[in-house]
């Protein structure tokens, strides 16, 4: 069986996964972005074992196309989010590195006195 | 050739067809609709050609999940939008008509004098 | 009221934005191409109205990330598309131009002996 | 940090959420369903550390709209696969249950002799 731990990490994992394919390739500019990350957070925060998420859209990579805008690219996101399953917390984040969008567990946490299962 | 009138369709049903399969699968609850709406205006009037663009999400489709959200449909969709090339104009729609998701041309119109080409 | 010719071309336009939007981000290398052209084509060929469809991924462009894969870009396609409604036919097409990935009207055709409407 | 089984379940995952949100919406019909799969399993198997994915659409609920075909949905999945990292590997399963797509960590395992990370 999963530990509490694997299932936090579980319920990450499936949103960074899922947000990015959900959003990416969406037309975006420096004015647009900011109601684009509010509306992210907010269709993320729906799902179950969210407790907190930040995005943030790089918008110096949104110079911009022949008529004026871009489209949304894994490499503009930087996403923070927190998950709770039982006991058991993790912290997950997509961020770029080496121009690849990474997603990674930050770190991962159980309450004391509760031994998961 | 196209006509300007032709192309003014052409631009417009682009962006109904995008909206549609960019969004839909998005999460959403009548609590985060209203940001969505705008997150989705946005984002169409970034794009060449667009004049006008409204966009109201079904809140009474949005009786959700075991988790309590829903997921976009095309049919939680109304959707206007204008766009213009040259002197000619085009009006079109999506909105939900016997359980699917239409999309259609409501009208076009070309401004005296311009005989389009 | 919308002619013949111009319901075609809103038709062929509609599904020119729907499967860029519907398919971009899609993971894809050189080797998996084929069957995702296929799975495209197939697909768009559902949609009504539409008579013919081909799609044409540009493996140069699938260089790859530091994982070996690419993920789908708009200007990767060649999509030509043909729809009909009534005795009005419409050849569209999606791609690259100066990098951008333009979707454009190819020509409109109507049958000798139907005035449209 | 996390250990090996946990980066595991991550990747898994990240690879479930990414398809769902990458392929919901797209037209299907049972005369097409089994490209469909081919697709998805061959653009799924692309990414980092997955050693397995099959992907089956329930063709039973894709009785189709008035023109005769659906568009993908959640409930049509029924995907399982297989992640490893280092020593450990995950299975984990995306199917409908009670009506919701759900996503779960089938099972992990460390090869005897490795100590995790």
């Amino acid at each position: 069986m999963a530990t509490e731990r694997e299932q936090a990490v579980f319920e990450a994992a499936i949103k960074l996964g899922a947000l990015y394919h959900q959003w990416v390739g969406t037309p975006v500019s420096p004015a647009t972005a900011a109601t684009l990350e509010r509306a992210i957070q907010e269709s993320v925060g729906l799902q179950p074992y969210v407790t907190g998420i930040t995005v943030s859209l790089d918008r110096s990579r949104m110079a911009g196309n022949i008529f004026g805008y871009a489209e949304l690219e894994g490499t503009m996101f930087t996403v923070d989010i927190t998950t709770k399953v039982g006991a058991a917390s993790c912290h997950a984040r997509l961020h770029r590195k080496d121009d690849y969008p990474l997603m990674e567990i930050v770190s991962c946490h159980e309450e004391p006195g509760h031994p998961g299962h």
